[in-house]
């Protein structure tokens, strides 16, 4: 599909397979609500995929890859090789996400999008171009590219629903691309450049110090179209931040659960849901980085992290490392006695807003 | 050994291995300090093994299941039976972390040391009473019962490390345990303990302010001896927090790294650490509970959870639920390749705190 027909294909979350899935929860042996944020989690799951009785046990991850114009001004400590290595080594076990997914029992695609570099043919090859333009000089991208690259992460969805995928986790690898996210989280929010700025893959102070000069430098001279979505991605974006977002358009229009990872792939999902405000409900956070514009996308969305253990490492590990939890609160869900079967009694539903203090 | 023993025997954790581990997270190939917390939680297990190249793979939870007299005083909305369902459920696939024990790999010990009624053969039977006194009248306890306590989980300990076990799990299950645990937490920390009562497994709001004068009422009957931490487990404990507190002193004393779950377990370390500073560096936290006294406990014991899903769940779930996420970061660190195997350069480490902004 288009991007625009897959926009205009989502729809509502199923609220009788949410109600269905509420009462399956509350009749399980164990205090109300006890499972925390699992609890909601799974309800809007079985919203998304209209069945309270749904499993998410093939698991894919989506590693969109694609090298960024602006390292020429020195925003990152690493060259722009390692793209090229990271994304062939997602295809071995030379990755921490390869070693992370073959635990969790996911499965790895890795796309080239935009690397700077011809890849070996383990990789799917959507090259849009050989990386974006220095975005401190000129637009990261046309227009055109911008659509390509959402309609690339929509291709993929469909790709990975035909081949029977409950549950997609989005990853990504682009040396550079924690100052497109950076840029792209001021221009949304509307918030200083220098508050949403890290150290990406481990800049030292003087380095960060830089990498924020570059930055302001670069938002002072474009000025965003609030009604275009698309036009940030375009002058200040990365070709695998499209196609992240084109990954949870697809998944939204396709009712398959979207797990984002850490602040690069939250950028890409506050990209779709600009573009498509009904795509919110198909998107579920895994954790917190500890990038600083972590926590101020992940609220913008109105998603809350399970996993908080400061992890920045990127290619979709934070995703990742939720599934193994998941499952067990599916295990407890799909497998687990009922009061009426242990024989004992049931607890009332009660507001959990509520407890009596003022 | 006794309990005195088992306290003069805590070591300091061994430098060299964590120095050694330090190196290799170091020179794996990923962002510096990446996998966040994992990083320093692992070094931190090679200071407790000794060993650098250690593994976590053998691992047990052991439940410490026990009753409160101060249920009479309605301070939960369960009744008594359900100790000894859920503690005879753990042996068979009928709790929540059963369930989740069994996708995790570990391996359940329930011990009743204390439930109000004679259990199957199944559950490891050291009964110190059939459950405490209701502390509202009188002592929970018995000083001679408290060190027995003590010294059931310190045993547990001693057998688990004979049959091999790498990691231990602390949970428990004993209707009225957040009662006695909101006391001891009050009185430890000296706070107000209306700061410190939940809802426990599932009080609505008029039950926790009930609950609460309860426990406001208790704490205005005792004054406790500050410089005997076994007077507060005498008074307002119960026996399942003496018996975690001597897992926990048991596994320093055994350097086995040992894992908190919720509040309880929480106050139980906060006990063991109380009667013996050098177990603190032994105990690692997984997650943080919804209960009002979860991130108090936590900030005291100088933890940092790695979850924060808002499970309430008890049993241990919160710590087993951490062990699939432990598993990767000790995949990822012994099966990773380093920087020079790829042919990539490494990273020099660089000072956490100094992002150079002021």
């Amino acid at each position: 599909m288009t991007w625009k027909e897959t926009i205009e294909s989502i729809g509502p979350l199923n609220q009788e397979a949410m109600e269905r899935c509420t009462e399956r929860w509350n009749s399980i042996a164990k205090p109300l609500y006890a499972f925390g944020e699992f609890e909601p989690m799974t309800i809007r799951m079985a919203g998304v995929t209209g069945n309270s009785d749904f499993y998410v046990k093939k698991k894919a991850l989506v590693i969109m890859c694609a090298d960024h114009g602006v390292l020429e001004e020195g925003v990152s400590q690493s060259n722009q090789e390692i793209t090229k290595v990271m994304t062939e080594g997602f295809t071995r076990m030379e990755c921490c996400v390869s070693v992370m997914a073959e635990m969790a029992g996911v499965d790895l695609f890795p796309v080239d999008i935009g690397v700077a570099s011809d890849l070996i043919p383990e990789v799917i090859n959507r090259k849009i171009a050989y990386g974006t333009k220095n975005m401190a000089k000129e637009p990261a991208m046309t227009r055109e590219q911008a659509i390509r690259s959402l309609e690339v992460g929509i291709e993929m969805v469909e790709m990975l629903k035909e081949k029977g995928y409950e549950i997609l986790c989005v990853g990504e690898m682009g040396v550079g691309n924690t100052t497109a996210s950076s840029a792209m989280t001021s221009a949304f929010l509307n918030v200083p450049v220098a508050s949403v700025t890290g150290r990406g893959s481990g800049l030292k102070a003087e380095g960060v110090v830089h990498k924020t000069k570059v930055l302001e430098r670069i938002m002072t001279s474009y000025t965003f179209d609030p009604e275009d979505p698309l036009d940030v991605l375009c002058k200040v974006g990365g070709f695998e931040i499209g196609g992240m977002a084109g990954l949870y358009l697809g998944a939204a229009a396709n009712r398959i659960p979207v797990v984002a990872d850490g602040v690069i792939s939250c950028v890409a999902a506050l990209l779709a849901c600009k573009l498509a405000p009904a795509a919110k409900d198909y998107i579920f956070a895994s954790h917190l980085s500890k990038e600083p514009a972590g926590k101020l996308l992940l609220d913008e969305l109105g998603l809350t992290p399970c996993l908080t253990a400061g992890m920045h490492l990127g290619e979709g590990t934070g995703a990742v490392a939720l599934m193994p939890v998941l499952d067990m609160a599916m295990g407890v869900y799909h497998r687990m006695s009922t009061f009426s079967e242990v024989e004992i009694m049931t607890y009332e539903p009660y507001d959990e807003n509520d407890i009596g203090k003022k």
